[in-house]
């Protein structure tokens, strides 16, 4: 691939520009789990749609039972396919009153070391991590006239809440999306700020709601307080009972289906350079909280969670209201790995919450999304071909790392088109994502557009 | 006192410009908690003022360190000395979505059964309530042109928030308002719609919030779910400790001074028409949560308690967000009974906190109010006389009962001014206060009014 350098030199004298598509990107607030942004997420498909139109894509926007997809195809290329995932949506910005600025007017921002990040919602998290895909594509294509591979595009607007739409989406797009030989996501990280990082396991999820309920209305603690059933007490009591004190989860059947992690892969991560207190203590802690008899890096690679995400019940403003809520209501999510079931979980919480009832309280459950944990053949030759064009562009041996976060696609990639995902990303640990003041580092941006341009080329001449 | 029948015709009389009267007042939003409105509450504190120096009161607002307290004094009769003690706040409306109609437009609501309610924030507690006093003062001057008492009204603003500048208000006008032989406060309810009572047991309260930290910012649960203290769980599992599987409160020397009632007073409590089923039946409740071993009555009324009345953490809005929050919180109360001491508690109750956070966290308290459980001396005089009036008015003997809720001025009155307290409402379980909808029965008012006439005229006689 003669082309590369050429495609290289584009990519950093196109960095101005590649920066103002990135921004009015960032400027859509499509904020995929809040319906009131349903319009927002639309119009961002609608840009994405016409940018990879201005790149010489066949772009569509397919409207969906929810947030559209995008889908654009490219496919003059003599090399292998390949289908590119990302997703346009972002998470909610509360609490606003600790973003240093408005989310969505995005800003290069210089930290006092000289270095600089770009600032905003969907910076990281995955606007600005898809963008080095589409900058990567425009390059080849403005300096080479095609693609080193066949790519299809696919950007979802639901990974940040349901993602229900999808699985659908990929089956009625079956032939298309399946004539791709591998898939390429990139919501993933870098193992530190200076090496790159093929994930090549992810932990499933599953979302649930529990919502207690007693009275017929909120009552006043002085008059019912000892008598009246409290539905936050109630709640309280069974969330505290999820973990025993080794810091297992107590559901039945839970650990069904976990598998430890090979000998090699063990190896593998003890070679690498990971430092309990450096990655607890970026976030202001120091010791693990998980089950006592796993390190911490087994505790958020190979090991299934329950994290409650969040509880409401009573009152919670502003001084004191002696109240007695008629309910309470807790989001609880679930990491899954190997095998592990995320209907068979579901039943089993219900189970569990039910069983911890009191009299006179009743419960109702809202599902959110399930989806299973999955593990890439690193052995496959389009994983040494990507991580070598990964430690080139970089100067440092690429790593092959376990990942945490679920990213439901890689699974239903599997599952539906028999796909396998090369997870490539350049987030780092403290890009805040999710949180408030979400960056991406420019660097990130740089060598990420270089990295994916440099990928293509490497499995493109396969 | 041969004037009191044309007083109770006068009331009668009256009732289109009292509810006038009430209206006005119930239309400020005089929510003390919120400091948004703290301006509300001075409109209310002026207008009570304003109405009471109409009818011939000596009237003052007189500024604290918070929202005014009213006070107002007709000294012309022979009679004894009253103090009468209301509060014009009220609580907060939330959750407004669950209100009929504005809670600060009041109406006249006919219910299906043709009886009438007054309905809006304050119509029974205790705006509502306390001008049935206002007006029985009003109907006294216009017919005898003056009162049978000697008349101290005072009318604090602090009542449903932190209650911190009554106690020095009275410290500092002890020697004007100490000159009264007992106080009559009008925050308490009847025994059932048809009969009147005289509440002669308080339980004090103790507010406590609790902020439990964790990790310097929220984190994603994929990344660091399983390795991160989670404060929401951490908090659940402390307070779900908070009361053993008996209902009994765990918190070390929590029951030192509670006392067991006499046995002349648990007599009285048989002898009353008590169904549990009826108590919690009203709000949708089968069985009695509290302390195993206690009938419903005395959770209520002699036991103390301790209940979540909020909890926060984590996203609570629509929809999904796999966060570990940086940290959550909850408000906690105790209902105190005998010689319970509410700093004692809340220091035992700080370091329960402490002692069930595990590393990494921390946490801070916020202190809200706390007040003790009062019993009155029911053998006293004007009990009996008190008791007469109520029972010629409603035509059925009043009761003398326990009350569950707090009303810490009462214990004030007897630890700073030496006084008693005639705890006299009208108000009914099915009032809602605290919650949407509240409402004061129409016939609660009329007869709350000529109850005050009677009374009034009943303690004069002595």
């Amino acid at each position: 691939m003669s082309a590369l350098p050429s495609v290289l030199d584009r990519l950093d004298h196109d960095t101005d520009a590649a920066l103002e598509r990135l921004f009015a990107l960032l400027r859509i607030p499509s904020i995929s789990t809040d319906p009131a942004y349903a319009g927002d997420c639309r119009r961002a498909a609608e840009w994405l749609a016409a940018d990879l139109g201005s790149m010489g894509f066949s772009a569509h926007v397919c409207p969906t039972g929810g947030h559209p997809i995008v889908l654009a195809e490219d496919h003059d290329a003599d090399g292998p396919h390949v289908l590119f995932y990302g997703h346009y949506d972002v998470q909610p910005v509360d609490p606003l009153a600790l973003w240093a600025r408005d989310p969505f007017d995005p800003a290069i921002v210089t930290r006092p070391d000289g270095s600089r990040e770009i600032a905003g919602r969907g910076a990281s998290d995955d606007k600005g991590q898809l963008m080095t895909f589409l900058e990567a594509c425009r390059a080849w294509k403005a300096v080479a006239g095609r693609l080193p591979c066949k790519v299809t595009v696919l950007l979802e607007g639901e990974e940040e809440s349901s993602g229900e739409h999808l699985p659908g989406f990929l089956e009625s797009h079956k032939a298309r999306l399946g004539a791709a030989s591998i898939a390429l996501v990139c919501d993933t990280g870098m193992w530190n700020a200076t090496t790159p990082a093929i994930t090549t396991s992810l932990r499933g999820m599953l979302g649930e709601e529990v919502v207690v309920k007693a009275a017929s209305r909120d009552l006043h603690s002085g008059h019912y307080g000892g008598a009246a059933a409290n539905p936050i007490t109630v709640l309280a009591r069974a969330l505290a009972e999820l973990h025993d004190r080794d810091g297992r989860v107590t559901l039945a059947g839970f650990y069904d289906g976990v598998p430890e992690p090979s000998d090699d892969v063990k190896r593998q991560w003890q070679s690498i350079d990971f430092k309990t207190e450096d990655f607890l203590g970026e976030i202001g802690l120091r010791f693990p909280a998980g089950e006592t008899d796993r390190t911490c890096l087994e505790q958020v690679w190979s090991r299934p969670t329950a994290e409650i995400n969040g509880i409401t019940g009573g009152y919670t403003g502003a001084g004191f209201k002696t109240v007695i809520p008629a309910e309470a209501r807790a989001k609880v999510s679930f990491r899954l790995v190997g095998d592990q079931d995320p209907e068979a979980i579901r039943a089993s919480f219900r189970d569990f919450i039910r069983a911890r009832l009191r009299p006179d309280c009743e419960v109702e459950f809202i599902a959110h999304g399930a989806s299973r944990g999955v593990t890439m053949p690193v052995a496959a030759p389009a994983f040494a071909r990507a991580r070598q064009a990964l430690s080139d562009e970089w100067q440092t041996e690429a790593a092959f790392i376990g990942g945490g976060g679920s990213i439901p696609v890689v699974g239903d990639f599997r599952r539906l088109l028999g796909l396998d995902t090369l997870l490539i990303g350049f987030s780092l640990d403290d890009d805040r994502i999710h949180s408030p003041n979400e960056k991406y580092d420019l660097r990130c941006f740089d060598k990420g557009r270089r990295s994916w341009a440099r990928v293509l080329a490497a499995l493109g001449a396969s």
